[in-house]
């Protein structure tokens, strides 16, 4: 990159970081915990949505947010269950920015207890761009293979926790599970785990309670 | 993006440009047809490669070139076949530029007859850098699903060749193999698509002859 490039992607990132700042101490103030979700495309963020959802609504109140390309096939499929969601369409653009959010924050309803936001899918570039969120989950599906921690080291370095998604395909995929764990606590050794299958619901039950005890340490410490 | 922004992206854009042409001169007057290969992370790349070299190597010579963020494996996986290789890290950097590709040009053994630059997974950006390829093959693995064509659309569009690869998982995921093709076909109708499996070898052997007819008509346009 020229000195001119690295410049303008300094300003938009500091820009960016500015923004995120607020929206994180907005919604933190409402008692909002907030979750980026970040991963390649099909790897499983709106199925595994719609199943967390599945457990929490309408007892517990979320909202949602989907970032993509083009379409809005993913906020459709979470409003169908009656959940407040939001498209935002990049029109080329290959990640979200906390500007973006921003602008949604005033339609979020009062009562929310978690705003999801799904990133464009995309292991690379969404994970320089905060988006004011306070919990970051990384998902990586079975078929990806084993390498993609070592391969795309900053989406597993910035998370804090790793949802690896389509359990069910174990039998009929060669996947070392174990050593894929290895290799991301390898890169960060803070990082939660959760193996979830969203066709048979498997681990869902327990990412949210994990969700919960997240959202109460951040109350707590903000209290 | 701001107007400092988008001029910047446009020079960029500009520079990569009047260089992928001159690689694709360059190569195409060697005899050597270029393809790009892009797709998410994890969909096949360098197993479809892997199988590719299987029936081209040795009677027919090939290069390859791997983009990765960070790891060489699979240079070195392209390597174990006895296949000439190179691996281009780009420390974080989302997607692959002419100029990478430039540097290797002198390298390239004389008798090539393919040249394979296996892109960084990332189904967006990748496909706004012309690397002065031939021939741009996109790659869809049946887990992603079938809304990627119209979610990515600007890959599926700049591609020549759509290869639909895992199609030995087909029994165990629920994907409407005939509506992606045409969903595929209605954002570029020119697409010439292959169902392939790099664990069972099917559709391979059609690929490559579908490659060597792409070779000759380039040749000969170029006689």
């Amino acid at each position: 990159m020229s000195r001119k490039e690295i410049t303008v992607l300094e300003d938009l990132l500091s820009s960016n970081k500015k923004i995120a700042r607020e929206i994180r101490e907005h919604l933190t103030s409402r008692g909002i915990l907030t979750v980026n979700l970040l991963s390649s495309p099909g790897s499983g963020k709106t199925s595994l949505l719609e199943r967390i959802a599945e457990i929490l609504w309408p007892e517990h109140r979320l909202a949602v947010i989907e970032g993509d390309i083009e379409t809005d096939l993913d906020a459709s499929r979470i409003k169908a269950r009656g959940v407040p969601a939001w498209q935002i369409t990049t029109g080329g653009a290959c990640h979200l920015e906390a500007r973006m959010i921003a602008r949604l924050l005033a339609e979020i309803p009062e009562e929310t207890e978690f705003l999801f936001i799904e990133n464009v899918g995309n292991l690379v570039c969404p994970a320089a761009y905060d988006l004011g969120e306070n919990l970051r989950l990384v998902l990586l599906s079975i078929p990806e293979g084993e390498d993609k921690p070592l391969k795309y080291p900053k989406a597993f370095l910035t998370a804090h926790c790793l949802v690896i998604t389509k359990i069910d395909l174990l039998p009929h995929i060669p996947f070392d599970l174990e050593k894929t764990k290895r290799e991301a606590r390898k890169i960060n050794p803070q990082l939660a785990i959760f193996t979830t299958s969203a066709r048979t619901g498997e681990g869902i039950r327990e990412l949210v309670d994990y969700l919960f005890q997240q959202r109460e340490r951040w109350l707590k410490s903000h209290a």
